[in-house]
């Protein structure tokens, strides 16, 4: 495709419209566009002033999704899709990169005048973090058809707002959003793309601008709960103590063990204790009870079920060897996404033209992407991320990473529109 | 000695008088007395009209210890001590067990009208629990001289009453307090005996009534902080984690086998990390922070040096294991105070001779006399401790158990006055 702009120049206007959104919505704390929120509501306004200076039409889902529509050739559309939403004190990127980077495609094609092979469709979902009601991915779920009027119905912000009612003040009425299903099932979705930071430190320690992402992991979220008695630290000898923490200590190292055996290289699996509770919790008492957290993840559901089912046997262990009892509660389980092959092919290629270097890796977050894998086929591409660091202020892509990135992510959108068009 | 009053009946005598007790200052939730309040006093009105019922004088000292002398054949004297304060809450036994054995000593020789080989002194010493401000071992340390102003000028109980104030309520100066121990310098004392629950489940899990205790543990206590990187759960691979939680969890499970490595039988040391607080402590972060607590325990001064050591290798190895650092605060440290082989050996006879067996084990809490080692040689006499429950109103010995307990701690009274009379 010829056009007087080059693809750097393209990237610097992405990079341009993320430092004006940030402007716009963020303060001495970071990005504040909370879902359903003023500033939320302002960050779409601007981005809807920009969708109608290209003279294209935005159209609102039941859900309050925001679809923007290209015509192209052929009505079988690439969907570009991420999040104009942050957390409260957020970063300059996480969900606007892809949102932005969306609107640079809409833009270059109109500029360009030709009509692409296929429909370009970018979709801003309404509340990915669900920073303000707890529940993440609103929006792409509604559309997806995985929200459930139970998991939202009693949902409230820490003002005592409910989830509803936030709705209802931005016009959508959650019985309506709850078919949102229907809105997406006629979208004739051929491929789903979409750009994010990293938000973990991988791409950084290779020094890699991109990754190609492979899907996004399957969890396993778990309490373990022990179970011995609380004594007196002077008085209780060792071989008659019934320590709780000593049992949660060797369960706690023998699941690192368990995630470390299942890792492979670029397929990472990952397993986190990340909570952990004493009782009584003082110098002088061995611990009585202990509760853990455990947070396992995996791209494939069989390793994800064997990690599982490894970590049960490893606390059922240890809780035999610190004469304790072990009990275990369901926290939240989903399964793994992982992403299309032809499409990941695609990435890799557009990753490789402009890095020269690719890199695969899992998505230990979730996002919009994985509520469209049962849909059409999906992949999405990550830019590096300093230091790691997402949800903060600190959060940033060094801008050569960036540019890079954006670059091989619109590459991406051609590619796949000239698929999908073929 | 010959008496119409049988070794039984005495010791039936002393569980009469702790049920009394009981009775008089306890409420449904047990023992209420806690030191310097108005059930304390009523408890040692109690005690004070049984004693002048023997027409024996009592003197209180500068600090508050209440003090019973029965005069021998020579002024050499022999202490029998403990408290009649207790915890909130307390059980029946912690303390005045021993107060109480002591006045059944003082009643026997003065029923039977004969002058004992040396002089009898029974003491009640002041707040032992600390339970009120914190600081144990308040009036025993007085008279031992380790009290330090600086450490019970600034301490107040929930309500805001200071300690001083507290002490001068009950016609105590702290100033001359702390000079308690020119009193006890004076004590002839060349024995110090004291009889008390055990507090632990050894004595039960053996099935002996009674243990000879063979010193007060020394002991070491620190806090331990753990420092790494908080982290996503999902995007971080395991080998790039600095998780603080693992680098604890390692480190608690090397002592556990540092304290076994050094457990003799009879003399065992014990290690705990009671105390377990990670940070951010939530399901999706990998821990930055963990702070656990150590408290290690041993009767052998260069075995406690020993542990503490490999204890901090333990934790320095599991730092740079885990890529984290590691960082100690001293809490609190005390010496072991190891008993007189030669009181530990009447000890071991009289125990014998009333239950036919004998064990001996350290004492893991505390004990006034602990105090009185450097002073005199001292030794201690436990009873069976049902469940190893102490400070709550389930404490208890069973009958059998603590009769024949009594029984040899009289006859420990007996022989020492006997030895020292010599």
């Amino acid at each position: 495709m010829s056009t007087t702009v080059s693809d750097t120049q393209r990237a610097q206007r992405v990079v341009s419209d993320l430092r004006e959104l940030a402007e716009l919505t963020s303060d001495e704390h970071g990005a504040q566009r909370l879902a359903f929120g003023p500033i939320w509501r302002k960050a779409r306004d601007w981005y809807q002033a920009k969708v109608k200076a290209l003279g294209l039409p935005i159209e609102r889902d039941p859900a309050g999704n925001l679809w923007v529509t290209l015509e192209g050739a052929k009505p079988e559309s690439v969907l570009v899709g991420s999040h104009l939403d942050s957390v409260p004190n957020g970063g300059w990127l996480d969900g606007c990169l892809g949102v932005i980077a969306g609107l640079e495609a809409l833009r270059y094609y109109k500029e360009s005048g030709r009509k692409p092979a296929a429909t370009l469709k970018v979709v801003d979902w309404a509340d990915e973090e669900g920073a303000r009601f707890g529940r993440s991915l609103y929006g792409s779920s509604a559309a997806g058809g995985s929200l459930k009027l139970s998991e939202v119905d009693h949902l409230k912000d820490r003002q005592g707002v409910s989830l509803i009612d936030a709705l209802k003040e931005n016009g959508i009425d959650i019985h309506e959003a709850l078919k949102c299903n229907e809105y997406l099932k006629k979208v004739p979705g051929k491929a789903y793309l979409e750009l994010h930071i990293e938000q973990g430190p991988v791409l950084e320690s290779l020094q890699k601008s991109s990754g190609v992402v492979m899907g996004t992991f399957g969890v396993e979220r778990h309490k373990i709960f022990f179970s011995g008695q609380a004594a007196h630290s002077g008085s209780t000898p060792i071989p008659m103590r019934r320590d709780a923490f000593l049992a949660a200590a060797q369960t706690a190292l023998a699941i690192r063990e368990i995630g470390k055996k299942y890792s492979q290289p670029g397929a990472n699996v990952v397993c986190t204790v990340g909570v952990v509770k004493v009782e009584p919790c003082i110098v002088t008492a061995v611990p009585g009870e202990c509760e853990i957290s455990l947070d396992q993840r995996a791209l494939d559901a069989g390793v994800l079920a064997q990690m599982y089912k490894e970590a049960r046997e490893a606390s059922e262990q240890a809780a035999r060897d610190n004469n304790v009892t072990v009990r275990w509660e369901r926290l939240w389980d989903i399964e793994p996404r992982p992403f299309d092959p032809k499409l990941m092919e695609l990435c890799e290629e557009s990753v490789r033209e402009i890095t020269g270097d690719v890199h695969h890796l899992p998505s230990g977050p979730l996002h919009d992407a994985a509520e469209m894998v049962p849909y059409m086929p999906t992949v999405m591409m990550f830019a590096y991320s300093s230091n790691g660091l997402s949800h903060c202020k600190e959060e940033d892509t060094p801008a050569e990473h960036l540019e890079k990135t954006i670059r091989a992510f619109l590459l991406l959108v051609d590619k796949t529109i000239a698929h999908v068009g073929a």
